[in-house]
């Protein structure tokens, strides 16, 4: 094993370095050292949630989470196990394994409750002052580490943080064989919810935007159907004619915004059918005008939906090992680790759906 | 059995009369020919949802609704059966019933589901152009009636109408025993929820209103503690304060919206723990600016109640035989059918919680 | 519309005829009037749950139910909408619809709480007294009907009866994405539910029985993987096998037993891991010894699957629009409305899996 | 703090002996140092499941538990804190708490999904290897503790584990306001069983026991009518007559067996409507004749208990400080430690319900 790990800190806004920092020991006995290969970023899913590491870079912030000391970003990552703790019964050294990057505590009501996700005491990779991945090695318990099986590459491995959050967001919606889901925002988060609603059987998967383009990758991709919201200014009247143009009955039996934006969520309210359930996931604006009487004469379910949770992480693998969501497709840049920053400017320009960073060779 | 079938009609906007109607007819097999014994009205809950009386009288229209033609108002009843179909099996003459108003389709997707205050062919008492309740008689079929067990009053059988709201609302909460719950509005339906709570085990029932009057009766009658919401114009100063109060730890784990006011809808977000569940019942404005980001970080599942379904009123019925819930407090008034009218100013006018009119006489 | 309605009619054990009967009439206005186009029917399924027309043509009654009259018998059918109510809203002369066999009666409490297949006066087809469908006409409600689009053939709508029952069965185990699933039992019902596992996700779904022929059929139709239950006498040992085979890690999720053999259901405890969920369906035997102990100490449920409730039929026809299931493949022979009886030996002497039989060309 | 931890220790069969170990230490910051004041013990509960410290003694075996090296008996205690790790946030030396015994591994998928009790790494007291807690001191982690208000007594604090099997059978039955329960065993389990039920809102609770003294117990701690089930050695009779007796319409809502006898698990299939929730609970057979035709037709669910899990024993103190749940009335005996194996003997008598064991003075 290397002495050395080399490491990509953000030391304040726009202002990056590499490091050579100490290796990372295994602290507990099952813990597990882990060589970083691969990191996915991306910078439109920014929120209080998600440390982007694209919103940091430029903000130096996120909501309440600020940038004090210097710290690695980075938290959507693949890699190779190098070192095992004693106790460690489920891996052993070279086993591709995918990273979650949220350790939880173990010990809080919410996490013996089984929603770890919403621990009160969570370490979460690259949320300050924790370090993320985007360096040559990591540690982690044995149990946040999912085992890659041969068929799921260390590049499809990073995608599987962003899977996992729409796994929990179309769990949480209780999708079901035979559903129609109306899904808002055909960015990544988006794009992975229609995946995961289709793979989950629901036979109508809508995908809405305003932007040409990102529907018709979402056609290709995952959606039965799609839909400009540029169409109308209207909630209503966008929400009516997509029940019409889809044939939806008495409306959609699942909507989530992955969109954050108030006219969006709007539309998710008017577009379901009665006793619908409608899930929002992170990136929102504060506060926004929501249509209240609604949502209630029409006995909506609206359910919060945050990071993710028991066996969500597994579920993704699962699902990419099945061939039930494909995750390739939404690999669109790819930059060595010494060019890290090069995928930030990338992704803040918009450019491609989700950039790669390789970890550093040596 | 009377020939005649004395009825309050409501011609238009504070236009009413007595009408002598001709008795209605059983139709089907299992239908049963009910006097009314007494009805329930009360003003503070007018919504697209419940036909409110006072407000149809005042306003001539809820919502969609509209008053074309005259109509008979009241749809909070309990009455004595008098005469049954030949198929009707439950009930016999002289029985005493609460009248559930609401008969649905029993054909659509939704009540075919168990969900029957969801159909879509609902014939509801005293919304347009159904008539209600203020008449002598009135049909229903069997199985919208709910038989009252001698310990049980008519008076308290008219209350079960709304108690079957709160019902409704508390189930769809999911209380549990040694929850935490804040109510917000203690009028009518606020109350019955906090009462409703409490028997199905709630630890903790905090009422909020911004009227003392109001909360030292919602202390005296279910709540356990209360909380005046003028404190703090600002809806997360006050759900701190309710929190600190209240020794809600992490938060409650369940609120209540029966107020339709956004500060109070607001803070229902704010004084929940993570992974709580907030029901908004009837009676809101139609839009209000709602904190949409803290509903997705603290993944809150957020609940439209509508009427009540399969259940509710037979349960209700149960609540007021074994004392878990008491109704007979919030009976603050009674008139005469022939002075129907005065109950309406009383209620326009904010006397008492519930005023009681007598079913005509003869 | 011919004035006649020819009718295959078992008068007392193997002692059918064909008769003239009228035609049934449309009694309510939301009724419909079909023709009759194909009936399946299967042997291996008798039950007191499921009228199967061998079974009271071979043995005169099926549990407590006795022909005790000439009766229609046939359940499993698909037809062509002739006349309509004059309420029917969605459906219209010349549609393909697939028949629901029991019509409940809307008013029982279960039938409001959305558990129709519970129905304390269910009117089921071909369950005496109420006459089947091997006739030329049909009359059923509208919302019994379900309407077959182009791509499913009335072929496919005769078996949507018995992929229903596996729809049923698999919600009620709740199957997800992801899931291990064991069925036993590989006959009609059983292979079904093999395919509405995979359909709803599970990743592993592992059929067992002990004739290698059927565990073949199988695996070429929708099992990931057989086992043949001939392999020990004791349940323990074969779920071992079981799990050790498939690498099943803890056990699996999900057992389904629709074998009704004693051996079967022990080894449906046996190979779930704790907390897993155990479904049987139909067909048992009335009493087994049965390993009670194991299902406390691994928290096991349990839960018996009885006929279908709401959707079910709705989502069967989906799941063959949609390919997700394909039933084409378990229909093994075919004869013409006179020969109807072939069909019933044929099915007693255990050729195939399902026959159809042909409504009558006049 | 003493030096000395004297321990009363089972060294095989019937063959006891006090001993002076050394105190236990603080091994992780989160762990707290528990005075012990009080232990209860029970004969009748003896299964693979619960550790009857009687069962150990006379038979030095539970299953596949087999006593091998001394170990120290007991596991539903109280105590008093003596001392805190460093990151001990909620406790303080002085406090009260109920101990939790099994202390779950927090990593295996059970723990993580919210069901430790399945945890497949649990350590158990007094289950071998595990000492339990019939010494002067015992180490748990803070989160296995659960302070007792000060209207808690530590006797009462003693009564909390079985307690919480009852609470988690409860929970598991879904038991709700109005519904109807009936509850096979009149022992400590079953009772309080009967008690949680009507805490949690059940109108109807019937304990069926074969032993008029125990029902008598029974009818004046909580259930609202008893059954002596030598009535009939037929457990279609006794349903049928339980069903009658008590005017439970289609059956009861909820059935729980705290028997292990097969007549009674019988008599629970039989005594619920259709739809009904049967839990069974620990220390059955092995093995019994079981009604499976009947549970399929009713579609009954069967969900076995298992210890307890989040939540169970902070519930369970809440409904004993709140009144809802009376435990003091089950305290039947009580011995100094010196004399603690005079507690076995009386408990192997079918003395009493339930012996409390003090805890050592020096």
């Amino acid at each position: 094993m290397s002495p050395k790990n080399p490491s990509f800190v953000l030391k304040s806004i726009k202002d990056v370095t590499f490091e050579e920092r100490p290796v990372p020991k295994i602290q507990n006995p099952t813990d597990v050292l882990i060589r970083v290969n691969v990191t996915g970023i991306c910078g439109s899913d920014a929120s209080p949630f998600y440390p982007s590491p694209v919103h940091y870079w430029q903000h130096g912030r996120i909501g309440d989470f600020i940038l004090e000391a210097p710290m690695v970003p980075g938290h959507e990552s693949a890699g190779t196990v190098v070192e095992i703790g004693p106790k460690v019964t489920s891996l052993k050294p070279d086993d591709h394994v995918a990273l979650e990057p949220g350790v939880s505590c173990r010990r809080c009501p919410f996490c013996k409750a089984g929603e770890y996700n919403l621990c009160i005491d969570m370490k979460f990779a690259a949320t300050p002052p924790y370090d993320g991945t985007l360096a040559k090695y990591y540690v982690l318990p044995e149990d946040f580490c999912v085992k890659l099986p041969e068929s799921v590459s260390l590049d499809e491995g990073a995608l599987v943080e962003p899977l996992a959050v729409g796994v929990h967001v179309v769990r949480k919606a209780g999708v079901k064989p035979g559903d129609s889901v109306v899904v808002f925002g055909a960015g990544p988060v988006g794009l992975l919810c229609c995946g995961v609603a289709k793979a989950f059987g629901a036979t109508k998967v809508i995908a809405v935007d305003i932007i040409d383009s990102r529907l018709e990758f979402a056609e290709r991709y995952a959606a039965t159907g799609t839909f400009n919201a540029t169409h109308s200014k209207n909630p209503n009247v966008n929400a009516a004619q997509i029940i019409k143009l889809f044939d939806l009955e008495f409306g959609a039996d699942v909507s989530i915004d992955a969109s954050g934006a108030a006219p969006s969520i709007n539309t998710c309210v008017h577009v379901l059918r009665t006793g619908g359930t409608f899930v929002q996931v992170g990136m929102g604006t504060t506060e926004i005008a929501f249509p209240i009487l609604k949502l209630c004469a029409k006995e909506i379910t609206l359910k919060g939906s945050f990071r993710y949770g028991p066996g969500d992480y597994k579920l993704a693998v699962e699902l990419i090992a099945s061939g039930k969501v494909m995750v390739k497709e939404l690999i669109t840049g790819r930059v060595k680790f010494e060019d890290a920053e090069k995928a930030f400017e990338q992704v803040l320009n918009g450019q491609g759906i989700k950039t790669l960073i390789d970890g550093p060779l040596d």
